[in-house]
């Protein structure tokens, strides 16, 4: 289905002109019963409610801006805190908490939505061949949690957007850029999806997850979600960048298909299609 | 509460300065329970869920841009319909529908989000001793729709934000603005809350509603939602503006308090607070 249009579902956020930079702008639900993992305190929810829409603002290369939090309450004890969780993630990532709406919800439901800017949005699409592949961040850590390892508590709880390091990437000059909140195959994809080259990772180059023996590790980066790293392409010129947490892992290749290890990769985890297949 | 802080609040958008203009930015949540009266087809519901956006940005006197709609879907057949829906109202007020996120909900709910852009927006605040209060549009025909009168069901499953109106108010002059989504009365308190004046309406000078008692009419105007009309006040000597349904319904006063028919109004209809009265 092409209602929307392909173009405008391919990046983390919508980019519109906005006299000589660029605006971006992106919306993101979470809800109880999919999104808030048990002992997740209401402050968190708040938090992650704007963390997911920070990532996408981060995955463009962007400054956030102004965010604001549609909140469906199921409990208005619950409001404060969340707010309060929330107001911190923006003033923590430079956003201005702005408002939003409320209202009364059987189970309860946010929806932040975020705007940003930036001189040179970094898009899904750019991908070279003979670019390197990198990642920001640990991937598995949040999945770790929930599978078992409660010292990654805090990667699950109160994930940390990469604005900075989004940043730092764009003006270094990448080539495609999109956050890892589905795990890595599945961006893996998406980045396949927006591009017309393919996409080869070696696992050895994936940073193990200390504590965790590496064929667990391993599993837990490939597919698991809730990690708010980055996964970007480069000219293997740029490199090295001063950037913490950053690890090259494979290269883009001519071949349209993911590949692990040598191999077409089986793609798990997270699916979310604005079509149906029509 | 003042986790958000009072001023990003008061209006119907919150305001960003945008080199030599202002980006205006607001999200409404909309789902099944509340919002989507019997009858309601999914592409009215689509439709719905970007013109209450769409009207927080006309009562800014703003140029709508994007939007986007997070939809919690509780049936993967019902995505079609609501995405035709959503970008015919994107179409009809040149916004364009840039996307957002699809997820999965027990309950159907949407999110819509929208920026727009204008030279001077019209806040909430700003109404003068002396100004008279003017609304476009004939309120009330969506709560009538609601309450027996079906001929009227149009203004309640395809609400009709007024993008066009809420440009020419702006450029005219008005001091003050804000939709009548909630009701007049509503409204009116809102107004209230954001100004340190007062406002006296007579229930004479609204427009009643063709085929209804004269009584009902009144009523229905008074505490009825669903309508997407304008709420404004300017100075007289600006009057008459040649914008199709607009009616002077009463003055602004020094007292600050709503008062109908001479008499302070008990405020009754749709109440949303984002404090929790502490």
């Amino acid at each position: 289905m092409e209602v929307v249009g392909r173009d405008a579902v391919l990046d983390d956020c919508a980019i519109l002109p906005d006299g000589d930079r660029f605006l971006v702008f992106s919306t993101d639900m979470v809800h109880a019963s999919t999104d808030f993992p048990a002992g997740m305190s209401d402050w968190q929810v708040g938090w992650m409610s704007v963390a997911v829409t920070l990532s996408d603002i981060a995955a463009m290369g962007a400054d956030p801006a102004d965010i604001l939090l549609a909140i469906g309450l199921d409990d208005p004890s619950r409001l404060r805190p969340i707010l309060e969780g929330a107001k911190e993630c923006c003033d923590t990532y430079g956003a201005r908490f702005a408002g939003g709406d409320l209202d009364c919800h059987r189970e309860l439901t946010l929806v932040s939505s975020g705007i940003g800017f930036s001189d040179h949005p970094v898009r899904r699409a750019g991908s070279r061949v003979g670019d390197v592949i990198g990642i920001v961040g640990i991937p598995g850590r949040a999945q770790a949690a929930l599978e078992g390892f409660p010292a990654y508590r805090e990667y699950l709880f109160t994930p940390r957007p990469r604005v900075e390091e989004g940043r730092a990437l764009a003006r270094s000059g990448v080539t495609s850029m999109m956050d890892v909140s589905d795990g890595l195959l599945v961006s893996l994809s998406d980045m396949l999806d927006a591009n017309r080259c393919g996409y080869e990772i070696t696992t050895s180059r994936i940073p193990g997850i200390e504590g965790i023996p590496g064929d667990v590790s391993r599993d837990l980066a490939l597919r698991g979600g809730g990690d708010f790293g980055l996964l970007f392409t480069c000219p293997p010129e740029i490199l090295p960048l001063s950037i913490p947490d950053l690890f090259v892992i494979g290269r883009v290749i001519a071949e349209p298909v993911v590949k692990v290890d040598g191999r077409p990769a089986t793609i798990q985890g997270y699916q979310h299609r604005w079509d149906d297949g029509s």
